[in-house]
């Protein structure tokens, strides 16, 4: 005997992100602002200005990626539970990549799913992190690797809460606009080369194209089924890099800069990009002071490492590699030799 | 400046709920068996028998609600992380409800989420726990508070592994199926009545009846924003029960028979059944041992209990109620007064 259980579901919701629209707005429920003591010294009263709720709750995680941990989880789970916040309470993610993902994943798991709205604090975020519904957390063996699919109600981006960022940060934020302009826009591309991020109209410019970008990969692909997967173009690498840096030397923005130089060099290596699409990526990212090298010491412990990616299916290391500028290809069948003979390039001090 | 992401996806998925049709299969993937020692003990060599992989692990946790929670969920994550488990890799939950809800919470956050399989092997999570894509595990605040919605890709429902279930946990299962037929099928309720589920034709007559009701209601109502809470009847009541026991004197079940006898007297006392209404759905309850009597101790920290409940919003205490038999009625306005002159009924020894 056999029972169908049948689900016919027209989805058809959507959000809005919002580009500095941050306007006076209440909530009629339990609310918890999610944020680090950083962003909460420099910004909160800002927020607090424009936010309001019956109840409101400010809960504070350490700051960085080292914090991005189930730890982190259980003390905010353990505030919600103890303040009673029910199905329909609402999360604020208020800070980087990090409380956002974190945030988000507590609202995933909170009495099986509760709503959360995303208010990044650094550029990194605004341009990526913050849209497109992936949450998560770190394990010992590596990033988010423990996590869910959980689109947020709605994404505030303000530049205003960018003029404190620190320019190391700001240069990690760069590093995600430069990914998606070499993977799905050549013009992008060619506008970054001749811009100045540091200027606020070509900054709000540059996070406007970004955001449009990553919002139609995910409206398209939300699970990661296939198209999605390219917005990890440089992140195989990155992974691997700052998980043997434990997570401390590289803002995941300066990762994913030298990881895209390694697929670079892969591409190169395959006849994907010419030596002057190298070149040229490079320095963009090099304007923008963030780092291109990395001292592989043990190759094969680096290669290894690509096996605990979440894009590592049955053990076929899956690559997403840029075609020339603007184009990209997603391969899985790249000889181990050509993958060690470009590692090899990075076995030397930098 | 607003960018809308539009998500337009028209889910039309859906998974066989299958009874004794359990045949050999064979996974070309990563599989994990997530069981107990118990019905490892008992079953195993017999699930083995039907089910292969290219790479096969048993994960056993503590058997028992005890169990469901959080460190059981991180010895099964450090599992699939330690074997690279992927995103392709499968779960399956074999075991009664807390190992299914506890591994689909697991597969519903790793990486996440991958797919899992349902074999339940008690009556309880056969007819209720396995069906429907509510997953999840227990805090010190309350039960099943940390969780997800995530369908199993399959449930196997075999009668054969009930054969070495202890009569108490039989008990249990003839609970929740008395549950649906008394909110959606007083038909269903009277064949019952005139059944002896210890024959297995009976049995099997009333599993598929059960299952059939609950997929319908998971079908029009997966996420439960409405009628899916008419499943929870008995169980606003069981809750508190079972948290002041601490989860070891009653069985769920159990603790759901004295929940739906309470929700039958304060029916009783609205109006919503008559005295021999309410009878005849106890000496049903009564003929499988099932208990009806629990001595609340402190009637107002009983009641403060409901509020803890996922169903609890804002603040509203949401009743749902038996109207007559096969009927049900919601509510969320009954005054506190006659809440506490229902409870003061069960204020004596049992």
């Amino acid at each position: 005997m056999k029972i169908e259980i049948k689900f016919e579901e027209k989805r058809t919701n959507s959000y809005d992100i919002n580009l500095n629209e941050l306007n006076k707005m209440h909530f009629n429920t339990k609310v918890a602002i999610i944020t680090n003591p950083k962003v909460s010294g420099l910004h909160l009263k800002t927020l607090l200005d424009k936010i309001s709720a019956d109840e409101l709750y400010i809960i504070t995680v350490g700051d960085g990626e080292f914090y991005k941990n189930q730890e982190s989880v259980n003390l905010i789970l353990e505030n919600l539970l103890n303040h009673r916040f029910d199905r329909k309470s609402l999360l604020i993610a208020f800070g980087g990549g990090v409380i956002g993902d974190m945030s988000g994943y507590v609202a995933s798991i909170f009495q099986r799913g509760i709503e959360f709205i995303q208010i990044p604090t650094t550029l990194l975020s605004q341009v990526d992190a913050s849209v497109g519904g992936k949450t998560g957390i770190n394990t010992k063996f590596g990033k988010n690797l423990i996590g869910a699919f959980h689109q947020p109600r709605a994404v505030y981006i303000e530049t205003d809460f960018l003029k404190t960022l620190p320019s190391r940060e700001f240069g990690a934020g760069v590093a995600e606009i430069v990914k998606m302009a070499v993977t799905f826009d050549r013009d992008f591309f060619e506008w970054l080369e001749k811009s100045d991020l540091h200027k606020e109209s070509d900054l709000l410019e540059a996070i406007q194209k970004s955001v449009k970008l990553k919002a139609d990969v995910v409206a398209k692909d939300e699970k990661e089924q296939g198209l999605r997967a390219v917005l990890n173009y440089g992140h195989t690498f990155a992974h691997v890099i700052e998980s043997e840096t434990k997570y401390t030397k590289y803002l995941h923005g300066e990762a994913v800069a030298i990881g895209i130089n390694m697929a670079n060099r892969l591409a190169l290596s395959l006849g994907l990009m010419s030596e002057d699409e190298v070149d040229r990526v490079a320095s963009l990212l090099a304007r923008y002071n963030l780092p291109l090298q990395y001292n592989i010491k043990d190759i094969d412990s680096f290669y290894e490492g690509f096996f605990l990616d979440k894009k590592t299916f049955q053990s076929k290391i899956k690559f997403i590699l840029s075609k020339g500028l603007g184009d990209f290809k997603v391969t899985d069948n790249t000889p181990k030799e050509v993958v060690l003979s470009v590692l090899e390039e990075f076995n030397k001090d930098v």
